[in-house]
């Protein structure tokens, strides 16, 4: 046994049964993500959470890990799994979310979104790509490992929180009090994507974020709406409010927003040079005629990966039922997100926000903070790169095409900033997972190819340097 | 019975009986009002609408009228109510509708809005004050006229539509194809207000109105928001479109939207002046701190009689629900209302905003008209306004205020124009009845005056000249 361990990222043998036992275990494996995958878990909407946790914890138990639900603060559960092994020299972190976006809108599904199905080899479910089906992989390639040569060759811990989701609330305080326990050489993040030409990207880091609620309100109850010539509609001072905020062109017009944006890297430029957008492909996918403001080529990617926005998720005013209603509402409200970039910090865009708006006569705005946190990344030239992104090219057979950063938002600078552990995101989703949207899914072959390349990463991941 | 017909107006031992015998039943009038709002008949949402008509119908044939339901082209029923007079000089029409708004918000009522209940001296539904507690009102003064003098001295139509709250799509060919039918000497429209002071409200007129919604499609579905910094978002679109459409002082800026609107006339002005809108009341009653764009005094009173403006009655996009959902919406929409005064035309005004928004760029934008029609006033030289004023300052003891128009629209102009009748809208709701929102009601004495008013109304209209 110890030789295994020691050669074993050579030991042609054990990657051979360790697949062998991957392509056995098929419907298994499938069964277990559908299984997760019917346990709803919207921390929004605080549906389903404890029991999906304590069935992530189940799961890991069962795999032979040590398992603590932990509660920071009264937030949602964290599941802590380890498995430590007195002889590995290494320790690998990987880290998860159990908890998924809101379903709706529920008309858009095919399957109901909590009914797991396999359908032309995809399985669709809410949650399947974004991020159970991550969270199962990574279980799976390590019960291949302890299965076909009895152990894994280093030390492994699964951190999967619950609010990732809503912001990742409470996080910050558990990382904080737990550095120890974290303490790893590697942490591999949620999730990455195989892309239309079949080859895996991986992500050297995450944007931060900054969700806000926009709210206006009075009169003190919905009114006639012929009282809309002599009383002011909070529906029109919100719209004139954001209309403030974005240009048409998507450049965000809050005095300062840019200040701390660092101009691209030439490594920066080097790996957006690398990627492919295949622009033509994505308006097709979307439905879109063009793409923001026009963008295109290297500026498109760069904006992609590394740019800062602000979004519109979500606006509500008065009656938007059937038909016609006239009513002049008493609040309206809006849903922001902004995107942000490594030095902006959500603290200060909230500030800035704020100002912006009482500048401009918006006093009456409210503003609530619902979660922030800002943007973290590792730098293309630390070694583990190179393990993470040859075992991917080796499983998936492909070119694994290295983004400075997911275009979406996670905690990332907890681990890369607190906690110093180079992070990288790797992970078995695929361009059309239509994650946060109705319909999304994974490819089964991805999902299978992906807990091999995790096996494959545990075992190389031993003797690499870094 | 003769004698009693032809000095009707003079005749004190007449009004006394009757007056008596509306408030010896007072119980019965309300339990029939609270009977006819229990049954819901949301035409924005299609609900109750046929078994609202049918129960109409059966209570105008209890009252001694003939009665039938119209459809015309597949809209809702018309209740079309005879009781004829072959002695009778002069025929009344009463516009009214069974139709109410849709009940929402339902967390802002204080009792279930199709649960009719009395308390503290006010009954609450939906559908109380707008406008069923005013049909009951005028079958309840036909009844007492038929139980205390044998007959009604005049020959009285009813016309009780079920599409007014969306816009009377169907009566404007009901009014063409039935002219002779609807002939009459004077059409009593659905309602008036009981002021602060006590003093009863009449109009001669109503707004007319155009509503539309506006909508802003792609993506082809929604989006995970990080996508946001390369997609544009079809709720921005829509923001800076509607943003486009009203300066913050509430003027319409769509090019041309004025055009047609005439200066105040100095009949109008007059009335206007005598006119008191206590601003100081309305803002505590309505919970702001001005009105819109700091009008006072007599313009802010031309504007809510006479002026036209454009409202948003609702708004939607994306996520909703409660907490964070991160997504770029699929599709955006707005429902406006156009409030519109003599001379605009709803047909003119929707060109004109389809043209204000492909001038600025908009044209992705779709605007799908729900309902419109022109306004429509009677001179306040007409004879027959001072019957209206007259007997309605009898009844509730305190001048008559006289507006020139509505503040709301109604579909006036049918009457006015298509069937060249004076129309006088008079009725009994009060300051605070809380139209189209949460807790609608009336004050059952207001209920049971306004009763009174509709039967010395018809005693005197006999012998009245006009």
């Amino acid at each position: 046994m110890l030789k295994a361990i020691l050669s074993l990222s050579t030991d042609v043998d054990f990657v051979k049964s360790a697949f062998d036992y991957v392509d056995e275990n098929v419907d298994k494996f499938v069964e277990d993500l559908k299984g997760l995958c019917a346990q709803p878990s919207i921390s929004a909407q605080g549906v389903g959470i404890d029991e999906c946790a304590r069935l992530v914890k189940e799961m890991l138990e069962e795999a032979g890990l040590l398992v603590e639900l932990r509660k920071e603060h009264g937030g949602n559960p964290i599941v802590l799994g380890e498995l430590m092994n007195p002889r590995a020299r290494k320790t690998l972190l990987f880290y998860n979310h159990y908890d998924v976006q809101p379903p709706d809108p529920l008309d858009g599904w095919l399957h109901p979104p909590f009914e797991p199905k396999v359908q032309d080899g995809k399985l669709y479910a809410r949650g399947a790509a974004d991020n159970k089906g991550n969270i199962i992989a990574r279980l799976k390639a390590v019960e291949t490992l302890l299965k076909t040569i009895g152990e894994v060759p280093v030390n492994v811990k699964f951190v999967i929180e619950g609010e990732e989701e809503v912001g990742s609330l409470t996080l910050p305080d558990f990382v904080k009090t737990n550095k120890e326990r974290l303490r790893a050489d590697l942490c591999i993040w949620e999730t990455g994507y195989i892309d239309e030409k079949g080859r895996p990207n991986v992500y050297l880091g995450a944007k931060g974020i900054l969700y806000v609620e926009l709210t206006v309100k009075d009169p003190s109850s919905d009114l006639h709406s012929s009282y809309g010539v002599i009383v002011d509609n909070p529906a029109w001072r919100l719209v004139k409010a954001l209309g403030s905020l974005r240009a048409p062109d998507g450049k965000v017009l809050i005095e300062g927003f840019y200040e701390h944006v660092e101009k691209l890297s030439e490594d920066d430029l080097a790996l957006l040079e690398m990627i492919e957008l295949d622009e033509e492909s994505l308006k097709r996918r979307l439905g879109i005629r063009s793409l923001l403001g026009g963008l295109t080529g290297l500026e498109a990617k760069a904006a992609y990966y590394l740019g800062p926005a602000v979004n519109i998720c979500g606006l509500v005013a008065g009656y938007i039922g059937p038909g016609s209603k006239t009513i002049l509402p008493s609040k309206a409200s809006a849903k922001l997100d902004f995107r942000l970039v490594l030095k902006q910090s959500p603290d200060d865009i909230l500030s800035k926000l704020r100002r912006h708006l009482d500048k401009l006569g918006f006093s009456d705005v409210e503003i609530v903070y619902l979660n922030g946190y800002p943007a973290g990344r590792t730098p293309i030239a630390h070694p583990f790169v190179k393990l993470v992104t040859e075992t991917a090219a080796e499983v998936y057979g492909a070119e694994t095409v290295v983004c400075p950063s997911i275009a979406g938002s996670g905690p990332v600078y907890l681990f890369t900033e607190a906690l110093g552990i180079p992070t990288i995101s790797t992970g078995c989703n695929y361009y059309d997972s239509k994650v946060h949207a109705p319909n999304e899914n994974i490819r089964v072959k991805d999902f299978i190819t992906g807990i091999k390349h995790i096996a494959l990463l545990l075992s190389k991941f031993a003797s690499s340097y870094g």
